[in-house]
């Protein structure tokens, strides 16, 4: 199968893995459980047992072999330093060095978000750009900036935390964060479920939200795609605070386009529709015309971001 | 003295040219008329000519010249194609291979905001940095990033336009650029002397602006020194939208430092103490304690970015 490369995202749960063609061809993947135990001591271990026993099986050869790129979820260095990661009981070493001596091969890390919108702008939703800002709206809202192919990372590693941004003064609740009013509290599965329940609370409109034990995201968007108007009012509100923050990220970055993943962006073009509604409203005359995408790798985008990482360093 | 290179900054009004050590330090500066007649297509050449003058002058040996670093006001693409500098008259050409030719050197041109922000980085107030924003607070507000010691340009050219971020959705005053609520509306020279009027108009709150025939910004920030009340509250307003901005801008970019440059920052301290406040108090805790510096090279800023821009070509 020629020159090949693995791609691998450490999550706190599972670890996945995938090994790929040097066009960007999935060959196949697989996961391993994310052993958290001894302050994840064993984790990288993990991994690279994970790793040899498919080349083994594959019989592939090492010269054949371009290396291994690994998403982290925390903040990693240029060189390849990981400054603690909560989720796995990391404290500060070098994983590329690490996972380097325990697999022989050649090791690139990055931050796990920053890998994803790296695999999206590969063989994803960002497709064919090079200038790219994935924004993943799950339980909270991340994001992951790729500038003329590369990675931002930012000074500390914090560069893309878009869903911290400031957006509502009015807010009184506190975000996860620790302050009130960021994009997270609106744009995220959390958010619009808490939103629709305010709303749900204000009014006496009738909805068919209101005949549901538990609200989810998918309710809400199914809902509004069904045309129940106060649905429709939760979505927007969405929409709008998160397509007025993408004005700013547009004036600070110029990205070709921004893509939008996470359990949220299920939805499909209802949501970026609106977004790109919004965002054009409100965005200068020089940013107008952006392209709005849907993410199409799924939990996989961490594994391709990965094998273009390592490819990168060709 | 050794190896130098040139920096030059055309504007619509004047070319500034600089000659520099490689260490960056400016060796002599001088100003020509931008000449404008007939689409502008004497400047090239009035450049050339400037500074073939001065290499006969100084006697360098062309040998000992790195190259030409220009800042053209409009937006420059990588290859070296500006995309009509409206200023300058100037159409789609590429600037590096004309100024080449004039001159025998080699030539790297970028935008003039983003220019200045490497000559910031370099010599300037974001000195020891590699990764700053430029605010420019002038008549209008304008922005250059700079990440890991390069520039930031963004897919058209327009990355950094922070000025035309969207910050009041209550304005209802138009921008130059023709939306409304623009972070420029707020935090220009022009920004600050509308928002004081309209204070004054709002209040019968007595000021010693009252007694002036004609307010600029740095009578508000003089009287807001002296401790005018009134003069307080618009320079807090100044500060409140850029500082607040500026905390979309970190969660973009996690920069080391902001650097405030342009008429409006010779207020000093008062305003980088006053921006960095409502920065604090809005940005998320990850991206706390970021530096806010004056910027220090003032109308020679886009020279020392030139230089800087040709001697990393090295």
């Amino acid at each position: 199968m020629g020159q090949v490369c693995f791609g691998v995202d450490v999550g706190g749960t599972t670890v996945k893995l995938g090994l790929f063609s040097m066009d960007g061809s999935l060959h196949s993947k697989w996961e391993i459980t994310t052993r958290k135990i001894e302050n994840g001591k064993y984790i990288l271990e993990d991994v690279a047992d994970s790793i040899g026993k498919k080349i083994i099986e594959l019989k592939l050869k090492m010269e054949d072999i371009i290396g291994v790129g690994v998403g982290i979820p925390g903040p990693v260095k240029r060189d390849g330093v990981v400054l603690r990661c909560v989720n796995l009981g990391w404290g500060v070493f070098n994983v590329e060095e690490e996972l380097g001596k325990l697999t022989g091969l050649k090791i690139k890390a990055a931050n796990d978000a920053n890998i994803a919108a790296l695999g999206e702008m590969w063989q994803g939703g960002g497709k064919g750009y090079r200038n790219i800002v994935l924004i993943t709206l799950g339980t909270g809202v991340g994001g992951g900036i790729i500038v003329d192919g590369n990675i931002l990372a930012g000074s500390n590693g914090a560069a893309g935390e878009i869903g911290h941004s400031f957006v509502n003064k009015e807010e009184k609740d506190s975000c996860s964060c620790g302050n009130s009013g960021c994009l997270e509290q609106y744009a995220s599965a959390t958010g619009i479920v808490k939103e629709t329940h305010r709303l749900l609370n204000k009014t006496e409109e009738p909805s068919v939200l209101r005949d549901l034990e538990e609200i989810t995201a998918k309710d809400i968007f199914d809902c509004a795609k069904a045309g129940d108007h106060l649905a429709n009012i939760s979505v927007e509100n969405l929409c709008y605070y998160l397509g007025v923050e993408l004005t700013h990220v547009a004036c600070v970055l110029d990205p070709e386009a921004f893509v939008l993943g996470g359990g949220v962006s299920k939805a499909g073009s209802i949501l970026t529709d609106l977004v790109k509604k919004y965002y054009e409203e409100h965005v200068m005359f020089a940013l107008k015309g952006k392209e709005f995408k849907l993410a199409t790798l799924g939990n996989d985008a961490g594994i391709y971001g990965g094998a273009k990482l390592i490819l990168d360093t060709l």
